[in-house]
């Protein structure tokens, strides 16, 4: 049997700043959102236009089992977003107050740029690498 | 503009048995691996087949500046796989001497079960919820 990956889960701090975040700034779009009521929390699924990759926001009610406090760890290395100019995207951000944490460089042929979400996930963009 | 989601990196303490992992337990194709000369490590992409949802595994060498102690945080929730019997897909996971952490159980209309991968990422196998 193979199993087959369908989203990946990220736990977010605060549902309606990280969906407003993955909506509003990175211009995805929310297919679906609903309660858990095992968690006292919520789920919401995301996607980018023209992209099949999706993410799940998980949100756990603090004082459930699921909501233990935040922590940021090394298991999710970033998120990766290509944009077809990056450093006209850059600009974009910054004219919306996001914070740059790593400007634009060029590596190995392509360009790249880093920023984090409202949870402390680093989120990349890259510009000239073949589409995988 | 729009920054087009294109996969999910994560980080993996050895990369050889992360890749079996995905390979060979997930039934995972590796699709491309590359040395990274700027952080003296590595990264390999991999998707399951028939769905579009690509992971990258970043292995940073020790000693490098992305080499860091690596810490089980809460940003990576789990990362969802689905199959269609989840009953016999369990089975053969511990054919294989997979531990389950999580045996099947019913919640809101689909079974979900749960191992770790070698990092201890969250695994999950669901099972009757229409596809996202």
């Amino acid at each position: 049997m193979h199993p087959r990956m369908v989203y990946t889960g990220i736990r977010v701090k605060d549902m309606e700043e990280s969906i407003r975040f993955y909506t509003e700034v990175l211009g995805m779009k929310l297919e679906g959102r609903e309660k858990a009521p095992q968690t006292h929390g919520e789920s919401a699924k995301l996607k980018s236009p023209s992209s099949e990759q999706i993410i799940e926001l998980n949100w756990y009610a603090h004082g459930s089992t699921y909501g233990t406090s935040y922590e940021n760890g090394s298991e999710i290395d970033h998120l990766g977003f290509e944009v077809e100019d990056l450093a006209a995207w850059i600009k974009e951000l910054e004219a919306k107050g996001v914070r740059i944490l790593i400007r634009p460089y060029e590596i190995g042929g392509w360009n790249e740029a880093f920023i984090e979400d409202p949870n402390g996930i680093w989120i990349e963009f890259l510009q000239g690498r073949a589409p995988d």
